[in-house]
């Protein structure tokens, strides 16, 4: 749709009164220039509390589920108050206090089911965490309306199709986008602003789905993809993508321009800036993306483009901590490559994303990082598909290190600079942290280091200082 | 067999009527205090003389085939007269001359077949380069009964029985050591030294066969394992196992002692002292193996052995130039992971070692190292299997990239030293060389870096001196 | 356990405070002779009608909901009365009426879960759906300590430890024997006879699963192997193992002996006698196993043994109705082996059994049956690894009938009879049937046969009375 | 190519001289009414004896080598004669005579060769099998000169570029299109007739290859495709597709019409009137195919098209006796469908073509049949896949049954006759043979029998007649 804006705003950028006013000035401000689609997160902590609720549900814990709830309507009828009541607008004021209780009881019947069962059913579980996106699209849009913008809260799960993989769901984009042009299509054509739930989805006969955790920026790329926006902004409360995790740098940059790719490393290998799977829907169509801060409207951000004209070098160092390496080693008698084979076929079959695979030994042997939270599965996936070679020891048994982080030097023009991998292994050691594992492929923007866990804040910063990212990049 | 030395010689070893002699003296010494079986390699340069001369043979070259055969039978008759053309071995001078002729006429038919057919097939030039070490073994046993020791030459197709896979036979260890036992026994048991040629074998139903270039190491590794042998040692004309190739290096070092696996490694990374499937055999039953030079007995050499009570850090630096990095990368819409699994595979099946495979990408990109000569056998295996998903553009195109070379640093106890990494890749950069590509395991005693073609000598001179290798170890 | 008797008594043997009675004398009859441990069903219909509420719950149907309760309710408690409401059994009367209230509490709990959510989770399923085996335990063990039999209701959960696989779980058999041994081993000592639920399990840390439905069988087998029993005994409604469905056929007759192969064989191909996976437990220890009809002790029943000494030609035959053929046909450019070969896997890690596979083709069709509930999960296996193979037509797209049936005859001495095929084939097509499919594979004792679903029921009549199985057999 | 015919000429319509001049006479009608382009066979038995000339030249039995070579040569010579000496050719006599020689003193060279290796090697084998084509060749083009028809011998090495598979090598239709558009092109054009050979190719670097015995039809098929020829005749000394093989049958009729699929299944199922593979570059365009008599050239032959609009029920039994069934049968533990997946895998990859697969059991054994002369092959590759179940008995022991025979009942239409399988299996067990196997897929048209080889010719014979074959079809 020609001069299309899509908008997301994170939960940080909804999570008051105060931080939707600002949401609602920068959607009046583009709808003068253009057409414009919103996407919402949940307010900031409210899906972490719905979680929360369930967890304690499921325990049986109904003092802290009662509090949660409390918690819950008190806080979004607050921030109603705050943003509605004001003259005029008595009816919208009552319509939205409405709606969130209304959504608060939904939620809270399935909390009591869950309490009862004992059990947090994944099916269950994406209805209710969806209930969040719900109360802030709802809050948005009346106060748009308050304010003489006109609006409409719009449920994900009537716009985007999935799979049935509840809690990870995969979009359908022929059937998203049908379903899009039926429902968005006059909204936007009547000027009207949709506000449309980030995260949720359902299947096509209609069960309740989520897209992952952060799936709030995948519902905008999705959005933006089927309906052929001009631009995609995500609205956070950080400046960008930045140059190392802030959290363990103090003197991050922000960069002004990433690639695609560079941005999808970088959201891989550990940045939180972005979902991993936000930029897919967006190449084919190259549509522009913008990461900006909503605390911060007149920075620039950071945009992310199909590709640079001159490649720019390292760009960011990212981290991951939650992270565990698997090592495996054939015993003499067996072709370790076959092995690599069938252990990398059992884990693709299992859905385990393998972040690192390296081998270099005559041995054969070989080790793979995975996420924490893949550790029983692909463990699963391993013995059973090695069950016969494991039972008669043609494989020694299958060894797990969870105390381990993973360090990723990012960057398309990286391989021309000369001397920066032992500028980079030079400042890890300087910190006396052991390397544990190393793979950097041929055609790899990224150079991926395992470090002892323990190192791994400090080798974060002593490579980002080694290369130079502390200071502001053009 | 108690008490049983196995000696292996090589070309250099036997590359003279002199080196021959010093070969007897070593075998009488040991005689005096042990049983000895001995292994031969063809004469220095002979091996490479019967390939040349079936090479030219295919092409129809008969000035060449004749010059080379010429050639053959001077320098054996030479060796021949100058051994024992001495007082009272007149019956040892006919006879082995005898002998020598009738193995060059033998390999002469042979050639005059290739030279008729254009075409040489793997069988007959698997019977026809076993020649060269008959021709040796014959001179060596006819001098050492010259001057009294019992001793008698062995082909060992008739004892080390092998699959059918020319070139590159895999030994069959049950059906030998019945052959050994049968053949080799009595003749140990009667005080006669066995002179076995190294190198050849047969299959079960009595076609010659080879081990692979090399394979001598492999044959006395093999009858060292089937007779129960007490030592193995391999005579050649260097020091031992070095910390670099001395044709790279200045200052290189002799290791004193060096571990089954990192033996393995060195070999298999590229040290030429040892055929990497040597140790396999010996590590069940832990016969300590010698590498010892015959032009400097009184030298310690390197004593391999199952494993150190202390690691000794960083062990040598290996490198390859006759690799070639093969890198593919899957498209947005396939599962990496499964590509992968189906290469490594694809690459099993068709006996494709892998040197180095590494894989860091949220594109699943990854590449894999291989020696030179593998390239058109691993290109048909990927391209056969991935076929379609190379038609339709699921994988990009097949990139092989041979101006690579490969630089391994081996050691057990190497994970252990802070900062090696850093100061390996500070090392190589120093001299402006491009690293491509890495790869280090976690239980593993090898990092592997692919470096362009035109630094990998480069980068190992730095890289040896940077891990201070360069002076003498305990 | 020397001298231990297992025996089952299933749905229709539980039925009624008369058949608890028959099953009582049972009891007493064999204790008397040797040691006795039971396991029981659910009293007939009432793992139908919990599943039915569940369904309904599900729905928001809490008419139908209640209506179940108060009938299950209902139903237990005249039992518990018509069995205990007798002199001097007051107290039983009390404790087992207090019990049926206290488990159709909990089921209720569970129901009104399920209500909320409106889903039906698998862990909850299994939790409630084995109620039912609950309420049969206490109504049984509380009678037989009425009439002065020493005896316990003891709840499989904490005795058979399986996966996680909710409503199809698999035994952990060494995990389950320590169980048996700690918390049966004693009550058996002490000639209590534990009255065991069948059907229901529980993963090691706790959470309820079932073994399938008829699972009771596979429960009472589980014990048997982990107890080391000298018999197992099955009580059901039916003389025995039949020679065919006795709803399709009039004369069916009773084999007085099958083998495990056999009786496998047919509990495979539609036999409803025996849970397929009953006997596997069995087979290492040859224990034997008795099919009996409580309402009729005196007849013999079917003994199922080891082996014959003499085979028996064919046996029965068997039908099943929900089945459907799935056929895929490579188009000419593919090899039709690596297809099948990739269908089959893709089928086996789906956990998709196939009932039939045939291929006699050039063109490298293949077609093969599978459970008519199997289909979405099957179809979605062969999609999902064959997609790039369907969207590029190298495959044509797969085929799915569903309105076949499959008939199998089954015997382990049938390859002996001449004719026997021709005469099968002969008396499917006297009534105009048409045959779709045939397997037969070399060491088989199965000739499977897929037929139009409209012409299985005449199928299986006229092969029946081709087979000769219509009268006594010895 | 417009107007273009392709005939091919089989062995023994190249028999003679007298065969000769009938094949020239057809040349001559059909040149008169379109263009003409010839494929030819070597003389009948030409190709047995170079097999057996190189069979014995390995044994070094020179004196058969001797006596075939002077047979050979005087065949040739003397058919020359016949066919040239005649008044005005004596330029074509001498021409062809030392063509004849020098082509006889090449292959001579090659057994020499061999005689000298003691091994025969496939590239050689292929290069020295195709004299016999070349020689018919000359014969035919060099008489059709000497009648006033511009011809033209063509080595078909010229033409058609195979991979390297000696012996059994596959087109490159697209290079072959290119050098059939250069060599044959202008031929055509001028009105010469190319008299190509059969059998042989070259891949793309020039070495020789031949594409299977039989494999003159699919000569004339790759060039039928290649060159858009408008038809496509195979001359034979048979008159048509017959309805069983005649040597077993007394009373076969011709099939007037088959279909493309028809004929596969006939070929693949042992039918040897066409190559099974003739067909496949045909079927794209519908170029209908003639199998024709030679010697009965009135007689219409069979057509081979592409559909019928009306199914014809049963066409023909074939047979194949050079066949073996093994048999695999893993043991409980293990998941059946993954062992078939990875033993189908086994056998694809080693290129062992499976006739028939049948699996219908519990215990998941199944059986598959080959060719005999693939059973070390499909051994091997089964052994070494699956080593290590084998070796630890998760699969029993492979078993292979050499002493049977396979019988397979073809027709597009024959699902639709009722009674049909019933038929059948009556009619072979009427003769008291054991049927092994059996498979029919749901879309074939081919029912498949396994049975013991001593019957298979009773076999043949009753369902030809039961199936009421023997009588002239419309």
């Amino acid at each position: 749709m020609k001069n299309l804006l899509i908008m997301k705003f994170g939960g940080t950028s909804m999570g008051s009164a105060e931080r939707m006013r600002v949401a609602a000035e920068i959607i009046v401000e583009q709808k003068k220039i253009r057409r414009v689609a919103v996407v919402v997160s949940a307010m900031s902590k409210t899906t972490d509390l719905l979680l929360d609720t369930m967890r304690h549900a499921e325990l049986g814990d109904s003092a802290t589920v009662q509090a949660n709830l409390r918690n819950l309507l008190d806080r979004h009828l607050a921030t109603c108050d705050q943003l509605l009541n004001i003259p005029d607008s008595e009816g919208h004021l009552v319509a939205a206090s409405d709606a969130i209780r209304s959504l608060i009881t939904e939620f809270e019947r399935i909390a009591r089911g869950i309490a009862i069962l004992g059990e947090r059913p994944p099916r269950s579980m994406d209805e209710a965490v969806a209930i969040g996106e719900q109360l802030s699209a709802i809050l948005l849009a009346y106060y748009l309306q308050s304010i003489g913008v006109d609006a409409q809260p719009v449920n994900a799960a009537e716009l985007i199709v999935t799979d049935a993989v509840f809690g990870n769901a995969s979009p359908q984009m022929d059937a998203t986008r049908v379903k899009c042009a039926d429902r968005l299509g006059p909204l936007i054509a009547d000027d009207i602003v949709p506000v449309v739930t980030g995260y949720n989805a359902a299947t096509a006969d209609g069960r309740p789905t989520t897209l992952g955790r952060g799936g709030s920026d995948f519902s905008a790329s999705i959005l933006a993809a089927v309906l052929d926006a001009a631009e995609l902004w995500i609205w956070t409360d950080v400046d960008g993508i930045m140059s190392a995790d802030p959290r363990l740098v103090d003197n991050v940059t922000v960069l002004s321009e990433v690639t695609y790719a560079e941005a999808a490393e970088l959201a891989y290998n550990g940045a939180k800036v972005l979902h991993p799977r936000t930029l897919a829907p967006l190449v084919e169509k190259k549509i522009p993306v913008w990461s900006k801060n909503s605390f911060a409207r007149q920075k620039p951000g950071t945009k992310i483009v199909s590709h640079f004209d001159e490649p720019k070098g390292v760009r960011a160092v990212t981290s991951m901590s939650d992270v565990a390496l698997i090592a495996m080693e054939p015993s003499a008698a067996l072709s370790g490559t076959r092995m690599m084979a069938r252990s990398l076929d059992a884990l693709a079959l299992a859905n385990v994303e393998i972040l690192v695979f390296s081998s270099s030994s005559y041995r054969q042997s070989f080790c793979l990082l995975i996420r924490k939270h893949d550790i029983p599965v692909a463990l699963e996936a391993l013995e059973s598909n090695l069950s016969i070679e494991l039972a008669h020891h043609y494989l020694n048994p299958i060894e797990v290190d969870e105390e381990v982080g993973l360090l990723a030097v990012v960057g398309e023009g990286m391989r021309g600079i000369p001397g920066l991998a032992g500028r980079i292994f030079t400042a890890i050691s300087r910190e006396n942290i052991n390397i544990i594992a190393i793979a950097q492929g041929s055609s790899e923007l990224t150079i991926a280091v395992v470090v002892r866990r323990d190192g791994l804040e400090r080798a974060v910063r002593s490579v980002h200082k080694e290369c130079g990212l502390g200071v502001v990049q053009a």
